[in-house]
């Protein structure tokens, strides 16, 4: 339903505040919270041993570097590029480790815009390759964090191609994904599941 | 022996003169073209569904960025940051793969401050994980190419700093190492010296 006026004429939102609305979509979209979880979580194992898994730096496009005398180079022009891979990759027991970490605000869905296409394509590879592949995704309203295996992301993907839903349903994700409870060290420990799935640990 | 000039006196060069040599130097051991031939390679195991191996985007500090309206974010001030891992990293038949890719102009040996003691601790941390991590050098001046078991440098390393040598003889790298013959596609076939020395294929 949209915003309207006292007089009812729709609030229809100006081009300054599109753009601030974007910018705030798009920071809240980076999933921090989620992120430095994931990123403690991986300082924990990496600490005791468990496994290696690093997240990728920022791809960024340099294009004016600064060399002052006696200090440190300055990028002075530099653009974010699209990343063509997942955000975090590493190694467990030999096995190669590759997933990327989402949230939401959404309360019943995934919206599947959360990905880009080279994303998914690299989740295709890696899969074929035999690595285990998958994504990490967080309800931010009911802070719920759910494991998810990149072949349920890449069947819902495909779906959508064909002109389905461009959202995964949250009753979806909770039959087929498994719910990651928050704990101390690690705060979210995913290995946990890897243990469970791949190597029949319980 | 230092350069003398014509009346005896030593040349000792300026800081702005230190500086410019500096800075060569540092592009020169980027190693490009060593890295150009390797991510050739990489391009060209994707396409053909050999391997899923990436390079790391380089880290960058952010410090500040400007968001111009109607175009791309402007990244305003940046600065490298060391790499806590090595560059390149993938998956090949559900196995983890890591390395690093230097280049020397010397041509007896490899010097061992290629490496940084993080990138040196990251391998030991991949290797105790059962993960595929080796070294691949070039010795620029006669255009030779090593595959070189990352176990190998650890060994050096270690060595070096129980007060050893700071480089590693190239003797060394021809009797532990493998040379790999520049091929046309791909350029650097690493791989099949994984599928030799991992998955007993000839």
């Amino acid at each position: 339903m949209p915003i309207r006026y006292p007089n009812g004429k729709p609030y229809v939102p100006s081009a300054q505040n599109q753009l601030a609305s974007q910018k705030q979509k798009s920071y809240s979209n980076r999933g921090m919270t989620l992120e430095e979880d994931i990123n403690k979580s991986n300082t924990y194992y990496l600490s005791v041993g468990k496994a290696v898994i690093h997240k990728k730096p920022t791809p960024v496009q340099i294009v004016n570097v600064d060399y002052p005398k006696r200090s440190a180079a300055v990028i002075k022009e530099a653009y974010f590029k699209q990343a063509s891979t997942t955000d975090y990759n590493g190694v467990y027991k030999g096995r190669y480790i590759d997933f990327e970490a989402k949230e939401t605000k959404n309360k019943t869905s995934f919206p599947l815009n959360n990905f880009h296409e080279h994303q998914i394509t690299h989740m295709k590879q890696v899969i074929d390759q035999d690595g285990i592949c998958f994504i990490i995704l967080r309800f931010s309203t009911s802070d719920e964090v759910f494991f998810y295996d990149a072949s349920h992301l890449l069947h819902h993907w495909c779906e959508m191609t064909n002109g389905g839903r461009k959202s995964i349903k949250k009753q979806d994700i909770e039959r087929n994904g498994i719910k990651i409870p928050y704990s101390f060290q690690p705060r979210i420990d995913y290995m946990k599941i890897i243990d469970k799935m791949y190597f029949n640990y319980c």
